[in-house]
């Protein structure tokens, strides 16, 4: 059967298991996992490719429309809904007690194809719990914040503004939609003139919880059901531009040739010597290459490309990074080529919070859930979150680690089991 | 000095030489090289590019105004000037037997950026020999043809058409100009619909003979005055495409992952290596890369690269594309990748005629100049009149082995040098 088939069976299944269920005290409490599914597929409608799965690019109408969607449901779930001036949706639910807000939420922009998971069901799975909440007519003593970020696959760019990153520069770069980020913010409703009052403060937020897919296969392969995050990988990006002489390839000896293609590809090569010689969990890689000028009978005179390191340990990304500059002085030297390095862009690694991990791992054990511990590789917008507050993140298992992709797939089960460990780690934070 | 400098000073130098000599015996006979400089100045200002060099595309305004001008220089050398149905330039002067025609001559047309030698030095060489034959009132025995082939750079397309070569679908293939090769000849004179008028068949030609500058660093860096060209290379191209799988590139493990571009670094690594591996001239170039989808943040899942191989022989071309098969397929066993391999385009090897090289070589050492033998690693318009009769070609140092390029320089003393050996070339061939 197809995705939407499969959906429809297990919402049936999933239904039997969870609908009708008499109002229970706290640890029994679980969210509707069925109607997670529901939203999911209703959200899927609004960017929808023809070729399967998702684009929905922050700032289109289609990004526009999801939102709508968005805000209905918050409503419906009882949240005091609102635009913050840079975009973000932001539903509150006021607390017993003069607490700083709990905040949970994710994205529901996604990349040109993309799928209906990444994001979405860290998002519709928040408002569920604060569904869930609202129809068992509990009151946390901490305020609840449910957060989407706007514009995460485009440069984290909701919670940048939340942490006060985001420059006025940047407002006028180009987003993926054609329009600059500054239109952009004004199509979604917020306000690019009052960017600083989105600006949070540290000790404003008790904490911040984020549900999402895992992205990797690694849960999938273990067969377990959460993944409690160590913390977001660090990730180093620079361009890489090699400069060689573009000559005749017809009369040109090989032996009097400075190819920067061939110096480009000792280089690549060098790149995954150097991140998979020692142990770990560090992943390199060159996504981008452009060689000029490009044509089969020119030898390549300049090669730019790009080259990205993560690990959860910055000392290790620099220690990749030194080795890897030596490797390319010694194809520089050996093909009289020159290697430039340009930093394009630096996330420093951002750690969870043990406290919070702790409260993560009890609340799925007591679920019955298996859980095992691991670094993010993929970036969020908790990083940027973790300089404001305690952060944790929830993962779920990724069929085949697949993502950015039409084939993006999360059990429903799998949803359901996430959203139970958000809702009971959401309570024993307001407990703490 | 500047080039131009350069050029007025050796101008003068060899109008001291070469002007106001006495009407002299044939094997005393020289060309005004003073006058090809002057006119290689001239034809420099068509297309004439900002940052210096020429770009004068074929079928472009400049193009059409450049062979203009160059058709005024063809009549001012008494030749009887017509353009061919297929754009061809062609000057025609009668003999004084029944003979098949001698013809020789070039290209005027240039790469976007390139340079004021290429082509150029065998076209206006070519005129200026028979502006010599005029002023010295020599008849020859063949009939001789002066011919400026159109759209060298895009394809040999004049020469093509003359050996039948050229097909009804090529002709609505668009060139670098914009326009279609059946607009472009429109455009310069010609008449697309009766292309196969321009053809020639074995035995309309008792000889072509081609100037050229080397676009190699040989005679430069071994100080010799002459090429004799042995064959032009044969080329073949092919487009590679390696399919990995695209994945995320922070969530991959480093052991999990379909690395197509890394494939392309290891293939671009075993081109080199095979090519390099056996002696001889031959040279294989990847010139062209693409890898998909092109984001430093996911694992490239596709590359496309082109491959080239050029050598004298095509067995040896055949030899070498077979190890690189060989060793494509043991890269795609180790990643986990698939290439497949499409053959673009095939340039057989087209040898020169040995009685028509002698004949250049004896010219060459009674002008009292060195020679050498050697391929040609370019194609030129001369490959495909060799399908046709036999074929001579002449090279002059190229400084630096630079062409294609605003930076293509042939020393005004080497071209001069060129010249009357392609004079006492043809004189001979006449005279067998």
């Amino acid at each position: 059967m197809n995705r939407r088939e499969f959906n429809v069976a297990l919402l049936a299944t999933i239904a039997t298991a969870t609908l009708g269920r008499p109002s229970k005290s706290q640890t029994q409490l679980r969210v509707n996992g069925a109607r997670i599914l529901e939203h999911i597929n209703a959200l899927a409608e609004f960017g929808k490719n023809p070729q399967g799965g998702v684009g929905r690019l922050a700032y289109s109408e289609a990004d526009r429309q999801g939102r709508e969607y968005v805000v209905g449901l918050m409503r419906a779930a009882k949240l005091d809904v609102g635009i913050d001036a840079a975009g973000n949706i932001v539903g509150r639910r006021t607390g017993s007690a003069a607490l700083p807000a709990l905040l949970f939420g994710s994205h529901i922009d996604t990349v040109p194809e993309g799928g209906n998971y990444d994001g979405v069901v860290g998002s519709l799975s928040a408002i569920e719990v604060a569904q869930t909440l609202a129809e068992n007519h509990i009151t946390t003593r901490h305020a609840l914040e449910v957060v989407i970020f706007q514009n995460e696959e485009g440069g984290l760019i909701g919670s940048r503004a939340m942490d006060g990153e985001l420059t006025e520069t940047e407002l006028d770069l180009v987003s993926r939609s054609g329009k600059t980020i500054r239109e952009g913010i004004k199509f979604i409703g917020g306000n690019p003139n009052d960017i600083s009052s989105v600006r949070r403060k540290a000790g404003d937020i008790a904490a911040y919880l984020e549900l999402h897919i895992e992205q990797g296969g690694i849960l999938e392969t273990e067969k377990i059901d959460i993944g409690v995050v160590e913390g977001i990988v660090g990730i180093n990006w620079w361009d890489v531009t090699i400069e060689g002489f573009a000559n005749h390839a017809g009369t040109t000896a090989m032996n009097n040739r400075h190819d920067a293609l061939l110096a480009g590809a000792k280089f690549i090569e060098a790149v995954n010597r150097v991140v998979t010689g020692i142990p770990g969990r560090q992943v390199g890689t060159v996504g981008r290459i452009q060689a000029l000028p490009g044509a089969p009978n020119v030898i390549p005179g300049k090669v730019i490309l790009s080259l990205e390191l993560r690990d959860l340990d910055a000392s290790k990304i620099n220690t990749l990074y030194e080795k890897i500059r030596d490797e390319a002085q010694q194809i520089a030297s050996a093909s009289g080529t020159r290697f430039d390095f340009k930093e394009i862009n630096v996330n420093k690694p951002a750690p969870t919070d043990l406290r919070v991990r702790q409260l993560i791992s009890s609340a799925a054990r007591e679920l019955g859930l298996t859980i095992r511990q691991m670094p993010s590789g993929a970036g969020h917008d908790a990083q940027d979150m973790a300089r404001l507050a305690p952060v944790g993140m929830i993962f779920v298992p990724s069929i085949g680690g697949i993502s950015h992709s039409p084939r993006e797939f999360s059990r429903p089960q799998d949803i359901a089991n996430g959203a139970n460990v958000l809702l009971h780690t959401l309570l024993k934070l307001d407990r703490e």
